[in-house]
């Protein structure tokens, strides 16, 4: 997706120039996943264009793999980002609809291809959101990677604007997150998503209960007996320029915590449960342990917070150094 | 229309910012007007958000009535422009599908009020272009205009990427046509938009014959018995920054010659035949003879060409002083 | 007036470009105003040139009324600006001298015209201190109100870099405040304007007694019987990146006091006190109460700290959810 | 002065930034001499301000002497600068009024001591067209030059758009030019200023007939007997974009005639003529002959013409390559 | 190479800001390659850092493979430019010394593991004036390119800033050239690198006389037996905006002429040789003829010039279509 | 040195153009003492090319003398810089290798002439950290003012990713501290340069234990006879948009404490240490007190925090009125 932000705290018409930007909740998974070192592809479709050429060119330059890129469609979908401040919330508008992806038909994909070497198939409930061929076309990934043995992923990331094509999330999620073995959301991502509701949380009030997920997360994962963990981000909304943010995870026994970040000078929060996620996979297969992995998840999504654009361009030893306990910010020369 | 510019002579993807204008054709038509002390009306379909907002904000600073506008549908229509240089044509990327205005219906324009104490109906041909319903909502206004007895001025403006919903612009166009006073196009409009073709042009070679248009401009007045005047702009192309620029009317006895301008600087072109549609209307209804109107719109399109954007920021002053021979550029100090 | 600002947080000279703003006390509250779907009208005097146009047409665009605006005299005012960060103050370079509304006669606008229709007349304290002529027009608009019932009020608005024509604010501005409804300032105004001091308050310190602003209060009442209300705004400065902003008002039988924002993230503070009076009138004329109209009034200036530029480009709804105690700056997607 | 100058070729109001330089008459000749390694002065009046230290910081690093800057007064003298292209002239909007060097008193600045070991006195035309009392100044300075032996020059420089302040240019120029040695203007600058009017040129249509320049130098010696060399820029305005350029040198006996520089795509032309005078100076004191003295003259403001701003950032090998025939803008690597 | 270029025509130390581009004769060749559809790798040393990072990034983007580059060494060469106009040449001032590549020691790279599927071995004379080891390096290339039969082409670029190491190009280019098939070069080449000198040429009065080169061609190919093909591309300056630019092959019996482009409005013509080579060497591997490998050459580095930075960002079809005779710069829409 | 910045937050590789500056230790320092009105001259060998003389306009501007400033070698230092916030440390990329500077020789500099009127010498541990031949230059200096009498003072100024010429700063730096009357530090330049090591610090923790330092200050004076006074930055890191920022001087009897600065919102704190030492030199020569000296140090290089660039542009004005206690960062207007 293009995404073209004002530049600094500008609202819109405020200037005569927008920030170019490529991002999109799986695109952003995929760039950090290949920051880490691992091979990643981003399995799109995109109009046959000079702008989605120059997205193409960024993700081949991060070192994602745009091999299962369809050409097709009329358009590329766009997003316009105003950045908040304080008390101003960050504003989004979507223009997402008739996006070359949303126009996809059943069949267009050739999943067995695409995933034949796959061990990692990740999916954002935004995906699903934009169309009813996107929601199927995203069942079709799910069910073959189910059938190939690879592991599955989804973020569930709500959103309110998008979801108008007639059916309820809670109509066409269920269906999909039936196939994963990891399902990630936020503290309004599941009742949302799933009709599955925590108890005694404002949002909008920034404080969060984290033992209420542990029920929410057992509910998910009797509903959907696949899915092996669920993954919480605690978002404390202080104010636009200051969150606190840490995450949980649910592994069906236990309830790991991770440390929690006090963001206090956000420079774009835009794609934050995405580095999330891009952190934990990588976490998950190459470190330690769950609390490590959770702890790279949360220290690489707190560094994204500081990163202008929707990918988190960072590095391992960027993230661990931060994992290590060091947030002093000190210059390195 | 949202148009997005990459600044400079830079190609998509060199820059990480779009300069951000509003334009479009009738709009850029009424820009024209307004400067000139006239009262004009832009009458279109916009989407409810904060984009539409300022290019509304522009029009109403600039003086045009953003009374009938109407504030419904996804998205508004984007297009991409590269300024080209020299020998490299400049690129421009629609991205108008499913726009507000292609999505309108028939019936939602209220014609019969929006004209009610209108003097002129001023269409283009991108709008029947866009899609079944604008075209139909097009027509609607050419015949309550027809029936208002208001004069009714059409600028053919062939777009060989739009005029993608099923018809050809000769299965549409004349219809619309038919209901016109004036029509105006340049050497290729004709042809694409009515079927109706010079002789021996060929007009990348941007050398045109002048007096081969007299056949087409009878043959129009033959076929559409309305019109009283073609105008015909004629742009011997040199190169991307270098163009002669002139025009003639056919007014059924004669045809007028304006002067020709040598614009061999040019600073941006995308607006130039709307330019002189404002200028030949502003001349018509309010200069003394034909060929002064003839000569005022094409002094106030050369200058166009000089401009950033689409609209036409020049006043009367400035057309008036070019018209009379001073080509000169001084500085006014 | 032309507010002229080095880009972030540069200084004066370290930038070679300015970024152009328009604003001034007055302007600024009737751009509140329009952007609350009141009918508001910019009355001042701008000189003929290209400068003054641009200020027009974003008025016009804003939707603020410029049927008033006298085009007579020199040049604009022109102020620079330089944002300050941490302990370092912004800082304002006056060019105000010899504006065109400086030298404007007695006379010269016809307030009977003017104000037959209106409402509510608001006058800044900035406009009597650029220069005597200013001060008596002034007045005849006040008097001219007072005549024809239309509420006034006015913002003290010291500054001590102005009042440089041979007065004194406290030889011109009692005057003034006589045919005042609605008084406000902020804890130093009373006494550099009126002469009427608060006890106990160290404004560079950043700690304000709410409370010792009563006196200050019923001491205006008094000297001025016409003034029903008394508003003070209280900001308390922690550092030039960081205020506490709230207000209160005294009707002469109650204090009210408003919530009190923690704006820890200055984007852009100047208008602030502009953005306050415009939330207030807006209240009084059309919230339920006295106390919403204040809370509405700090809602909307908490705001206007967190966007660039003099006016408060925000809408109903954003100052009514953070009335509403939503200050956690979530994204809206 | 300060000149605000819209980027690229936008109209004033089409763009949100300024562009920021200094300069001005003097000041640019000042620069020119720096560069080329003679000292000169800056004698003016400027602000204590933080924009006029900007101005005086710039000169220093250029290598200009500010030890006679006096500080004082309200303001600085601020130009609004929009670039033309084509047929659309660039514009200049004076916002000199009321400047500190316009409110200087006679006396104020000490001639004698700021003259006491300067070799050459250069003032500009629009020093008295600024106010009566910069007029009164300049001829304190010409005077005290006079007597203390000092080389004189004037660049006429005639400015429509100043000379408000009740005074004609023919009032004021001719008893300051009576003690100048030598005389700079263009086409229409002796007619403006002295009234001696140079026959059958028509200066907009942008053909100038060389020799009749002859007969206007030789007026102006008769009238103004200390004159020793009248100079003529000869300006032919194809365009806005295109100007060729050259210049003329009457000294009694002989009409020397430089070679003409086609100068086809135009970057800045404002300050084109200090830069002639600036050469000149410099070859009249360094060069061998008139005639080189004038080819380095020509070939310098040739060159400034490709330079933004108003100073002419040019080295004497850069202009002696020029004048050497070499045009061709080869790469130096 | 890391390219810091000023913004728009500025000279040095006019701007705060530089434009960042990657460049450099072999990379410039690589690009246009992988535009046309042809793998290409780029074989360099570039230093383990960010900046170098971006460099690789970028090309990976572009689709040049960077599996040969080495990280090896302190610092990425830098030039920085500053664009001339009209008779202001463009200045180029570069920063090489010490650069990764130049400190490179032979042995450093696998040339027999680099090249073995290679099929087309370019090298710059650019590569053999940074250090002697350089030149080392470069004939090792050289050497096991022959060894192993691809066909080696070179562009003599002789850069007078460089070869500063002691050694003349005179002494070290002609062993590096004699490995070669294809030698290109411009009319200044012959006689810096390899002591051929063309008769009657003065280079910056900017007239070529063509037919001259056959004389240095035949000489080359004399000396060199291991040449096919010299090429000459031939710049006529006309001045730093407008070149006409044209080339010719002497294929050991015919002169090849190609047409001549007038390139009126230079945008950036860094580069221009390496986009000829680009599409010279596209054009012999898949063009019919050799006549239309030139043309196709020509006509590429003519769009070159248009182009901002080194990179020749065109597509096959934007070349074709410029070959066919279609220079109008019309607007695709 | 050259200094390249990415604008705003970006990281490297995010933007296309980088922010120019010039900086580097002894030239912040020089320029500090500019701004307090003291003359200071800057030392060091610069490139003759137009990049170097950008810097010396630049330090001429501000006022600092540049006529010890050799022209010689082949390239000036550069340093790239990417600013970090919140838990992402700012990153310096050096590129001083092979700078001129650091290919100086002894004897180039006549320390002698140099020093003659000099009062006071200062040197950064940065320049012996480029070159062996860079730190014999430094001792030279340092013995040359040792013999005239000359006030000597260092920043130790430890950079990890200098010291690459094969000798170590603790091999280095003792010689030439030997010569010093002040040493300036932080909490870990003790160690790394001079091998003396503070007890119970952990920096990344940004915790400082202030009285350990009295331990090595009285170490360095023991070993160091010549110094009277130690003097050490104190920095806690609590991230990289807030530090903490205060000073202690050791004078052999009493440890003077300053006060602490929050800096909240910090805008580039590079050049911090430089506006330390800055603003002590001119309050050890002209305030009262060792302690008031000592404040204005530490308040001075607070205001630095909020500057961007390397200088710390302020006046002695903005530093006292925060030494007195104002850092409430209000509007002067």
């Amino acid at each position: 997706m293009l995404r073209l932000t004002t530049p600094g705290y500008s609202r819109f018409a405020q200037q005569n120039q927008f920030d170019i930007n490529f991002g999109g909740g799986e695109a952003n998974v995929a760039v950090s996943l290949a920051n880490y070192g691992l091979h990643s592809e981003f399995v799109s479709c995109l109009p046959d264009n000079d702008i989605a050429d120059a997205c193409i060119r960024e993700l081949k330059g991060l070192g994602v793999g745009a091999n299962h890129i369809l050409r097709s469609g009329d358009r590329m979908g766009i997003y316009f980002v105003e950045k908040g401040a304080v008390a101003r919330a960050s504003k989004v508008i979507y223009d997402r609809a008739y996006s070359s992806f949303s126009t996809i038909k059943p069949g267009m994909l050739n999943w067995k291809e695409i995933l034949k070497d796959a061990g990692w198939f990740h999916w954002s409930g935004i995906t699903p959101a934009v169309s009813e061929n996107a929601a199927n076309i995203c069942l079709e990934g799910i069910k073959t990677a189910n059938e190939l043995g690879i592991t599955v992923s989804c973020d569930l990331n709500y959103r309110k604007k998008l979801w108008k094509y007639g059916k309820k999330a809670t109509d066409v999620m269920p269906e999909l997150v039936a196939g994963c073995d990891f399902v990630m959301g936020n503290e309004e991502d599941a009742e949302m998503c799933l009709g599955i509701k925590p108890d005694n949380t404002d949002i909008t009030k920034g404080k969060i209960d984290t033992d209420a997920y542990i029920g929410v997360s057992r509910e998910i994962m009797e509903q959907f007996p696949r899915v092996k963990k669920v993954i919480t981000t605690l978002r404390e909304s202080i104010s636009a320029s200051h969150n606190n943010w840490s995450g949980v995870i649910w592994n069906g026994k236990d309830l790991l915590k991770s440390k929690s970040y006090k963001i206090t000078h956000i420079v774009d929060r835009v794609g934050g449960g995405d580095s999330f996620m891009g952190g934990l996979i990588y976490g998950l297969l190459l470190l330690e342990s769950e609390q490590e992995a959770l702890e790279f998840a949360v220290a690489a999504s707190a560094l994204k917070h500081t990163i202008e654009g929707d990918y988190n361009r960072v590095t391992i030893d960027e993230v661990k150094k931060l994992m290590g306990g060091d947030a002093s910010g000190r210059v390195s020369r």
